[in-house]
């Protein structure tokens, strides 16, 4: 970390202090009970994502260290960006919990793509990615969730697709002028016997505070499926995320890094309907889903990846969030388009106790949508524009802050 | 882990699904406020439990993945089996909140009975335990708290008491026939400074989130008595077991397993009447009590088991919760027996607040009947019927699973 | 840890089992809202200062352990002397989920002044440290709180300010007749890199739960502005500490005990207005001062102090406890003289929307006698005035402390 840095910390802090000064204000209105799920996402942002990248044995304590910094930079930016989007009547941002978790779940985005280049940029690239990739991401959940409102409590699309092909695409185009031999790429991510251990806190409390996360924004019955449905899909992700582990080894061992990684997919991978989905079972098939897919990206795809393509990605965000996050999307579509909002009373999805609540969370809104003017296959073509919409944005943006790197 | 317990994994996660399409649908009411100590017991089960036996040095990376494994599919087969206790009319299992956590305790209890056999059991016998045991457990807690109405909101009797017997009655079986040496089983238990700390990790996280544990039941006054007896129990505890490691140790000096299991002891003790006892000195004697025969467990009963009677017991479940499960016990018979349902307003146990509640804990079925049709001292029978039965499930239980192993 | 320690301590728990059947009974009534936030602070307690104090390499254990050891003792004590301030008609002490999270509180200003003399006291001398400090920290708070009504709701001054100058006291009385080497002090502060990571699993639970410990006397709006108050004053104060740790470094590194300390400093200077502010700008700005002064004091202050004053603080808490508690506190009496009753809508601190609700925090009481019979400017001089009688009260009680110990 370099003195430049400190200075350009020092000046961008000098600016948000400006910026709050003239726009932020307080609300009144205060909705307690979503204080304890804030503070389950709190410990996923700086414990989970923290300790999880400190497998790296070479960057155990900056993972931690850097996480902190970084995301103590773009929580205050992201609350910034989205109060932009629905200033009140008097040019002010009015800020409550809400404006928080919010902010909270910012700050994650930038830290999936961090992982994808960890080891390979300087903090000065990832400070001026991290406040970069958050407008391009509030611009992305602006259009995904207001104009073409897509389902997605979770942010199985709008956070973990975007962090994860942002960071990507960044990746690749850094590469590409990038002269460093590819076995220094890969010889970073060696691990021992306690950074794997400190790892494990990471991935443990990613894994228990996921239900907060995608429930959140709901209410009610909405926001009880959407725990239940987490849980759930996270359990069966875990047994076979173990069981792949193993039969795809060639030496039938356990490979650390898909214990703390894989696991989680099924958090991911539910992300998008875990407020809907009013089957149980279909949550563990989609959780099996997506710990199946993450092992095989981590065991199969992700060399193919770097040594034919030379995509590297330190953590694996492609296996972790970016695959289970096109899982996700694809199985909204499919769950609101194999839906009749006159089904029969088991059927995947139909009218929700929670939407005479008076929750104002995108999924609701989205949902009275389904209810009211879209069809059921109209809304899954939706759900298929956002997706393509969050992929364009990521690679694009992601290729732009790329190449601002390398000039 | 063998190939072949990957294939079994597979097969039992894909049984599930088709048990989960056949039966399990989603509840509407939402009681919100016990999420948060849901997630308390979520924390407890996979990083408090999973860390407290990585002071098995050898197994700190295995202790902490294969609690996430075992528990992953222990919580998914505890939700049915306790489900098929209570169908609905529809032979379906509604399940909400309530089922969530429920399945974290039952899975505690197998995670109990684990650490009797830690080091000494394929992860395949591990997952038949898992599976059988589940079912008996909860065959045990019907008849406990339904039929017989035994009071033990915090599951002194079937969580603790049934999960160590369990265990022990596993281990004590495969003992028979297993031809190691001794001193083999007891090297097992050495651990280093580092793998130590990652253990206070562990008994950190129970002994603060315990509360959660023994008050998740119930409401109102009775959820804050709950809360506070089993906070001054386990800090009564934890004073006298520092104290009484030191004065049974030769050396004079602490020993680190008694720290990290000992402590943890005065929220067993005080469980089966967390919720009832209104006097909280009574709270701080049973939660010293508990320290002490913690202590003298490991110091002088554990090493007399383990020679004379080859009961080797890896992670000490029987100081930690068998001996405190039985102080459990028998203390809440007493303090049933001693109160009149028309003492003074300062009597160990009297009418209580929380009993108007809409509350359906079994606690609280169990305290109705006894102002109800049962007399104080009739009650303190059925305690102890409730303890003579879940010791003899447990024991026999325990006994025939080992039998499938060995035979 | 001697055997004499062990019969003090059973001893001790023998009197408060006394104590506690003659004086203490349960309260009736449960603000449920209220357990998560106390958990959040529990855990703070437990895990953060146990923790936060392992850097101390040849302390990893002992620190975690005397820290759950300590803090259980003084709980018990604390329960008892705040309950003495507010006894009910018949003599009885009513404790509730408030008497809890005060106990809580209560033992973290113990753990703050141990942080000052850690590694060069004896545990007897701690504990008897913590009886005695425990009353006097009563005492004040009941001064402070009640008679000056002081505003101070995160305890900038009553636990932070009172805590630091306590065990500052007791550190500079002790060295006056220690002839132990400075360098011998000053050797304890080695730390590795295994210590180190140990040590930010302490820091981040401080850092993250902070906001509950600066809401949990506050309700409504009031409590949302203290939680988001604080969130932007511990995340500017992350970027300032990072940036003032490397400017002021000979080598322009990062010093790892700026990370795990300085960063939390803003926690501490919030407290006193955490509540009242109503402009988040403010917030930002005092995080900012926080971590500039708390990373000066660390890398320029403490050598001095050291050097030529012998005046030893092994964890640094004048850093982190002392000055940034002194900048709350003046910061507190500017905002509070600043502003008048009468001001605009966007004044720094007006009528509040939560003067209404039925709760009885001190920073309530506090507001309501401001707009009742005080003036804005009387209000500033009464915080002047507590934080002189709390800066008295540390110091005489430390000295005195100090000088038992020395004979």
């Amino acid at each position: 970390m370099a003195v430049n840095v400190c200075w350009v910390l020092i000046v961008l802090q000098a600016l948000l202090v400006v910026l709050f000064a003239v726009y932020v204000r307080y609300e009144d209105n205060y909705d307690a009970m979503k204080y304890p799920l804030f503070q389950d996402i709190h410990v996923m942002l700086f414990v989970g994502f923290g300790f999880l990248m400190s497998f790296l044995k070479r960057y155990g304590f900056s993972s931690v260290g850097f996480t902190l910094l970084l995301a103590s930079c773009i929580i205050q930016w992201a609350m910034l960006c989205q109060g932009f989007a629905r200033l009140d009547d008097d040019y002010k941002i009015r800020m409550g919990i809400v404006s928080v978790y919010k902010a909270d779940i910012a700050a994650g985005v930038i830290l999936i793509s961090t992982g994808a280049v960890l080891g390979r940029v300087s903090l000065m690239q990832l400070i001026a990615m991290g406040f970069l990739e958050t407008v391009v991401y509030c611009i992305n959940l602006h259009l995904g969730s207001e104009v073409l409102r897509a389902i997605d409590a979770g942010g199985s699309m709008f956070v973990h697709v975007f962090g994860a092909y942002f960071g990507l695409s960044v990746s690749i185009v850094i590469e590409r002028t990038n002269n460093a031999d590819a076995s220094d790429e890969i010889s970073l991510r060696t691990s021992n016997y306690s950074s794997d251990l400190f790892a494990m806190i990471g991935t443990l409390f990613l894994w228990l505070y996921w239900p907060s996360f995608n429930a959140v924004d709901l209410t009610g019955a909405e926001q009880q499926r959407a725990i239940i449905n987490t849980y759930l899909s996270l359990a069966a992700c875990c047994v076979l995320s173990f069981a792949c582990s193993i039969l795809t080894d060639n030496d039938k061992k356990l490979d650390m890094m898909h214990v703390q990684n894989a696991t989680l997919a099924g958090g991911v991978a539910i992300g998008a309907v875990a407020g809907i989905l009013k089957q149980p079972w279909v949550a563990v098939v989609i959780g099996s889903l997506a710990g199946i897919i993450s092992v095989l990206g981590y065991a199969k795809l992700m060399p193919i990846l770097e040594t034919n393509f030379r995509l590297y990605d330190t953590c694996g965000v492609h296996n972790l969030h970016g695959m289970p996050g096109l899982l996700a999307s694809v199985a909204s579509a499919v769950i609101v388009g194999v839906t009749s909002e006159t089904g029969p009373p088991d059927s995947l999805y139909q009218d929700l106790p929670g939407m005479n609540s008076s929750s104002d969370s995108r999924a609701l809104k989205a949902n009275l949508s389904v209810f009211g003017a879209r069809k059921a296959g109209e809304q899954a073509g939706y759900q298929i524009a956002a997706l393509t919409l969050t992929m364009t944005m990521a690679v694009i943006g992601g290729a732009i802050t790329g190449k601002l790197y390398t000039g």
